[in-house]
């Protein structure tokens, strides 16, 4: 083994860069989030998503790196590596999965702006970051869960977390919002009315931040699997013993070039092609050229490249961003009509294109980029691959497992602090803005502010 | 070719860190446009920015990575590659490039700002992703160009873009802030007024992100040479008919340390002497000590060393940085002599300090290292080369060709536009803003503002 | 010791990639000192630090580099390398170390703003950037320093410089901000008022650009300890004339896990604790749940964890975490005790917890990994190290020296300009903001602004 430890280096060498990179993520969900929320409500934004990193770091330090990457424990769950001091593997280094973890948690933050008690959310980070995160990530990526073991001849396939990131932290989201209810003025006698956020420009700086993190984070993945493909390898050659599937390595030139360029390919073309799709027909629609679905539409995009960017040919990418536009579209008129108020649509953009990004690889998954990546000779269902429905029927299980376990908890969770009265802050304090009632003043305090009214109750 | 890829793996994978962090320079460019714009066209400017990186990614996807790195045709244009789904070659990967391309959009839409119509951007984003940068980027970069292919002795030299990148956009955005015409009040009765931009703090931050970009850029390109060096290197190894020059290397110590750290020096010294000599030479002139003028001369030279850092020792960067200084002052004073409104100085900093910097290689680069980076013992006339003035000569005649190329299809373009009266918005709408009329309301919906007006036209 | 450079070259291509990260730093200084000053003087910050960052470039190119990482006179001072064109040794590239240079000059700065002239900042920068931290930075981490040469079996240890870096910074700029005073308004009849930032999100956004520059500062940093360890190892199998000690390597398992993994784990931890532990605090004694309180000690703890990151087992980082909190904690308020005015709390954020996380090693640095890094066999008293208190010794003792050096010229430069009269605004300037007296105009001009004057001398 440690022969093996020596070759792959690199790949844990590059893992620490792309996890800074991965970590900028965090700066673009609060950007984002300071942009689309009231200038009333800035501190609490900042200072809610910054303590949700500070105490990711100390929950995947002491039981969410185990639980999700330790030795597995019946393929539940991980049980090895607590109070993590050092690495579990070549690649399953502890920095580049932590902010795995931080992007989950941000996602249900962002669901729950300006209206949720500040005591709700380190509570809520508490349960995702130890316990629905790890354990979903562990069926997702952890080569002997119960999910990967399914089958001999395929696995699921999620590439850089699809399911155990976006469906994830989407749903919990998604409960929230619903349970939480909408803030003061956003649906008053049966309509919708907008509620602009603040400040545009961090919003849509934002979103060019968080597509810069992506990078990181779906590219970075690549060397997670090519490291884990050389550590089989070698372990092959050694003892000839393996737990991975053996199969022959793909035909030269069946998957030229370098694997974390197709993947940055994919993401910026399914990126490209949601949005710009989702910009024509709004367009063309409503008269208006709106930026935030320009926006939106190109994080729905990224979110439904996450889990198939390796694994697809570009004009599959293609057809994703197509898929995406019309998931964005659909999805953020239906939580209007459902009264779900979401500030940031996160729900839509995550758990919505995380579900269909993770299905839709039953249909378009490349088995001779599955093979490059996993080792394993299967494909979706456009390349006829030989078990024709096993791939779709594995992703369909998957993301159904995932939302599952995380619906649970997610319902739990927030019904419990409901009942506790501890989920939302009162009427008094969400009109005045929870900067002046809980963190000492405004966060602009020398602009001249004309706050935005649009609900009577704030009158 | 097998053993060649494998061995240069690790280039690729530099190349796709430097990417993301190339992709950074979006972020830059925004945040500079919009802090130089006026609150009222916020929104506009950060959706024709990011609509031009979506677009560009399906256009570079389609044909332009194609048209730029594919098999070359007769030395004018590649042509194999189209719908990319593979690297061409070892160090050409698509997300690299395409970063390339994405900047010189960028340049020429900054020209553009405040006043052009939305449907211009993308046509004009289209011809330029797909045509005019392509083409100019073949020429200074592909091996079997017509260019690069003139002498044996010696090769037109773009480190990372001066010609390829600078002069393409920048001329076109000279051309189209020529032909659009300047935003109303900015010039009146034959006298110049500043229109300050509404957010300096955004602009001065934008410059540091653009620099942060700029150093993928520039450090990331050294792993291309490199890397073919290695290719070539590699291919003479084995079959000994080599296409390169195969010249011995240099001697040892000559091109002491890693190249990308001179590479990172260069552009540094570059940047620190202009902008401080332009700032000195400003203060002392005006008793202002003036932020845009500090950051566009440090822009100035990061451009001025964008064709040169590699094949250049520091006192020439420190000679580029002094001509930067210059050639920004004067170009600056002169586009207003010229009655030409380009609200960022694009022109000035990216056309005028492009070409420049192209030119002067042919003075200053030091053969040493123009060895190490492209196999060719040449050098500039300062090192008293043997042929005197060959790469001089090559230089200047790159530069013409880049411009002349571009010049005439930004014409051409600009005119057609202006024909068809899509160029311009109307009066109304540039007087109002165009976040008001086009995008649903202003970016800053809860700041009190004043609108800034200093043209009579606007009363 | 050409194949060693060949065989390392790719720890100093990581260092290019980590060195424009760091880079990044100088973002977050800049979004954080804009952020927590008022609208009046935004200009004027935003213009010191970016002249900083460019004479720091000439500074550190000339002789800087050449002073601090040069072959050592007397194991004072390094004499090689002025004027610097080649790296001096495998891993001290000119890129990486020049990023050190500005962070230190940037703490500086912090601590000056608002009213000190802008002739003083680039005399100070000059002083700082080629003597101060060059010499300092020479004698902790120049292998033939005096301080790392006082003794055969152990050696002062600063991780990424605890001590170079912020000692010296933070030191130097408390004398600044006693000597120059407090702004107007601060100290009142005996009362501290606080001056409120006027752009919290700016600073809080700030905070995590430095988080993600000071990923690249730590982790980085990791290479420079491997590859100069595998310089030394390459040197000994060739010629076994080695200075380095040649201790056996630590053994197998006990330094599981890329280094750089541990690194940022480290970092991370202490920083969460600090920051979440002050802030609990904080709201405990006094209600309001500040998120100033959260991002200061946040940075507080990525100081702590600076010197010490490498070295530390992930619980030693908790306790390191803890103490960040408490020093940070007790420094600010004694702070506003002595009646210094530090507008963002640097000199306790980076002299007191540089100082302390120095110090601290003494007793926790982890035996195992100090010998994988520096090839020493020794560690912190809790260890039960073989020469208890050796390796404090030479902790306080290094810090002490750097301090003393630092002070000496701090109180030096400081008092001579003062006496020159060249130290601080006149109160007509400061009152009126320097950016309406010294940078023709707001940096806002189309915000409605209402100026925050909280000192009697304002009205």
């Amino acid at each position: 083994m440690d022969s093996v430890a020596a070759q792959n280096a690199p790949f844990s060498d590059l893992l620490i860069l792309h996890g800074a990179i991965v970590f900028f993520l965090q700066v673009g969900f609060v950007s984002l989030e300071v942009g689309y929320g009231r200038s009333k409500n800035v501190k609490n934004i900042l200072l809610k998503n910054t303590v949700n990193i500070l105490l990711c770091a100390i929950v995947w330090w002491s039981v969410g790196y185990a639980f999700s990457f330790g030795v597995s424990t019946g393929g539940f769950i991980g049980t090895s590596g607590f109070f993590h001091d050092g690495s579990l593997g070549v690649v399953k280094i502890w920095f580049y999965s932590w902010n795995f973890c931080l992007a989950t948690v941000a996602i249900v933050s962002g669901c729950l702006a300006e209206r949720t008690s500040l005591v709700a959310y380190p509570l809520l980070t508490l349960v995702m970051a130890s316990w629905v995160h790890p354990v979903a990530s562990h069926w997702a990526w952890q080569r002997d869960s119960w999910l990967l073991g399914l089958s001999d001849e395929c696995r699921f396939l999620d590439f850089a977390g699809g399911a155990a990131v976006h469906v994830c932290g989407g749903l919990m989201g998604l409960v929230g919002a619903t349970i939480v209810g909408p803030r003061i003025g956003r649906f008053e006698e049966g309509r919708a009315k907008d509620i602009p956020g603040h400040d545009v420009s961090s919003a849509a700086i934002g979103t060019l931040f968080l597509w810069f993190g992506w990078f990181g984070f779906n590219c970075g993945t690549t060397y997670v699997y090519l490291g884990n493909m050389a550590t089989a390898a070698a372990a092959t050659s050694v003892d000839d013993g393996l737990s991975a599937p053996s199969s022959p390595p793909p035909p030269a030139g069946a998957t030229g070039g370098n694997p974390a360029d197709r993947v940055a390919l994919n993401m910026t073309l399914t990126a490209s092609v949601s949005s710009l799709t989702a910009l024509l027909l709004s367009s063309l629609h409503s008269g208006t050229v709106d930026l935030v679905i320009c926006c939106n539409a190109l994080l729905a995009g990224l979110v439904m490249s996450t889990p198939a960017c390796g694994f697809i040919t570009s004009w599959a990418a293609v057809v994703y961003g197509l898929a995406g536009a019309g998931i964005y579209l659909g999805g953020a008129r239906l939580l209007v009509r459902m009264h779900v108020d979401d500030p940031l649509e996160s729900s839509v953009v995550h758990f919505a294109c995380g579900t269909a990004g993770t299905v839709l690889l039953g249909f378009l998954a490349r088995p001779a980029y599955v093979a490059q990546l996993t080792g394993y000779n299967c494909g979706g269902l456009v390349y006829g691959a030989r078990k024709g429905g096993l791939l779709l029927g594995l992703q369909v299980l998957g993301v159904v497992a995932v939302a599952a376990w995380t619906g649970v908890f997610s319902v739990l969770v927030f019904w419990a602090l409901r009942r506790a009265g501890r989920l939302r802050v009162d009427q008094v304090t969400e009109l005045a803005g929870l900067d002046n009632m809980d963190h000492g003043g405004p966060a602009y305090p020398e602009f001249n502010l004309v706050p935005y009214n649009n609900g009577s109750g704030e009158r």
